[in-house]
């Protein structure tokens, strides 16, 4: 017995879409080189804040602060020490709550020696309390902009950054999240909502202070105007936005296919065709369920199994066809799967370890 | 719970499953083995060939070989892989259809070596010629019995054993999986259809020929009667369940909950409390979602975001409580973690990689 690695040697690196095993997610390199730079056009560097949990990818990662931004997102804690551990941790915020004390204390450790700049949200005395005794310096106020998820009353977030001061935190402004506006089928009552939504957020900051006011996601980043780009208008210093970069067809659905192209799928293979369906290898177990079905040109989805996607195929498909499965949320598929790769027509150049994956 | 892998250095491993950092997949030692002993009294020995997928752990499935069961299920070439360089290899199905010369010619190389035996399944001409091409030495028809899935038509399933053979390989017999009849909320119906799903796998078998006949799932266990149990009557040879293992809320809520106990859930740890709701850190990357929302004790679930389970609490909870939350979809749930922590009570006894994931 053994913790044996049992996969095939991979040390051949595949240079056709053609030759990947699959179930594989597959990059477009130029998709994904547009969606980049159309985002750090409207919000240009440290206007954006790319949140990490879309894509779980230390390289893509690198990618986003090549076009401009320095500043990331994390959602657990893992992500941000491999964001650290990967050169990336400039200015690393975990936009969650946590009383972890070894996870804190690991985030703090890397702070405090200077490899990388750790804010961590806090919502609560407790989560003030437990980041203070684990030497984290530096927290953000987190703000309850009316998703009921985390995130302290307005009107009580002064008084929390009062408390954080006492205990030799900085406290170095607000986030609030407004993931209950993300989709909204009203164009015009979604920019109504998220400018409630943004001034609660802006009367949270004026009590608690501080430099940054993180908000926004994909779905509403057009939303947001940020200080860069419309000096003296009401703004939040910095937007979130994560799904942007690879897309999927939640978000193409809900408008933002305008924008931004879809720059990620899973390649699957026709393993048995039936007179009516056929099954190709992308199960539920490679693709985040929780937004529905995936689609795909190939055909009309029946179900998913835990390794098999039954459809009935538009045009006749034959065993060791191979499929584009379009996820219907992307950040959880991202996690399910261990590689990424880039690539350009059929051509494949370059295999990104989906590193940040866990807790 | 038998041989397991090498625990880690001794400073890492917690001692009480209030020092485990969350989520954490959490697996009850004595339900865990009631429920192994319980389906072996049911289908002892050949009679059921456990399936991996359920667990993805090699540890889970040394106790399952512990209780007499030493051929395996498996869904995935990594599955069969990771089973092998485990050393519970004495007799792999793949009961899946591929058509990947790598990872065939890997498990083909594990048998040829004695290292492993692995036996293939196969359902059309395509399948059966990977097959070959790649030096397995042996495959199972798979056998259309009613999901609209993978699977021959029974009476096209003798050709193709034909066909096998004239190639060189070993016909070890058929298989046939009735997922569609696994949650019915009729007994009788229930009992009628699989007795019929049987009859065509049967109907195969006389063309085939071998000695296998492999079928069912914990949905469908009780209805199969498996040759050592009942000999003369009309039977398969072994059953393929998988989830009667650990469980979940699905099979639970579908009247198998009296002969399994629930044997698996994820820990979580509320990190908010707001005036109506509370968020715990068990989030849809932390649970299978196809099945809808996970359930807990500790309230009414609202909604699940990457990293969040929103909930109403039934009794006032604070920010370090922790929650059990039972997953709807053990086999996607499992898949999503590391490690799962085994515990009596609340003393961790053991920590078991899930070592089987990926493809």
């Amino acid at each position: 017995m053994g913790n044996v690695d049992p996969r095939p040697p991979e040390s051949l690196m595949p240079t056709s879409i053609h030759d990947l095993s699959t179930p594989a997610v597959v990059i477009d390199a130029d998709a994904l080189d547009a969606n980049l730079r159309t985002m750090a056009d409207l919000h240009p560097g440290a206007a954006l804040r790319p949140h990490v949990k879309a894509h779980k990818c230390t390289a893509l990662a690198a990618a986003q602060r090549a076009v401009g931004h320095r500043g990331f997102t994390c959602a657990t804690p893992r992500e941000v020490l491999g964001m650290a551990a990967a050169g990336l941790g400039d200015d690393l915020l975990l936009a969650n709550e946590t009383v972890d004390r070894t996870r804190l204390a690991a985030m703090a450790a890397l702070h405090r020696d200077g490899r990388a700049r750790i804010t961590v949200a806090v919502d609560s005395e407790a989560t003030v309390d437990a980041a203070a005794r684990a030497g984290i310096a530096e927290v953000l106020v987190d703000v309850d902009i009316g998703l009921p998820r985390c995130g302290i009353a307005a009107q009580e977030a002064g008084a929390l950054a009062d408390r954080a001061r006492r205990q030799g935190l900085v406290v170095r402004g607000v986030m609030g999240y407004e993931g209950h506006l993300m989709a909204m089928d009203d164009p015009d009552e979604q920019a109504h909502r998220v400018a409630e939504a943004v001034e609660r957020l802006l009367a949270a900051h004026a009590d608690v202070g501080g430099d940054v006011v993180s908000s926004g996601g994909t779905g509403t980043h057009h939303l947001h105007r940020t200080r860069v780009a419309d000096p003296g208008t009401p703004h939040v210093t910095e937007v979130q936005a994560g799904s942007y970069a690879l897309m999927d067809s939640h978000y193409a659905a809900h408008g933002h296919g305008e924008r931004f192209a879809p720059a990620c799928h899973v390649i699957g293979t026709v393993v048995s065709v039936g007179r009516r369906h056929a099954v190709a290898d992308v199960g539920l177990k490679a693709m985040g369920m929780d937004h529905g079905n995936p689609t795909t040109a190939a055909g009309a989805v029946w179900f998913l199994s835990d390794e098999h996607l039954t459809f009935a195929p538009s045009t006749p498909v034959s065993v060791g066809d191979r499929i584009a499965v379009v996820p219907a949320h992307i950040d959880p598929t991202m996690a399910m799967h261990e590689v990424a790769w880039v690539v350009r027509g059929d051509e494949v150049v370059d295999r990104w370890p989906i590193d940040l994956r866990g807790w």
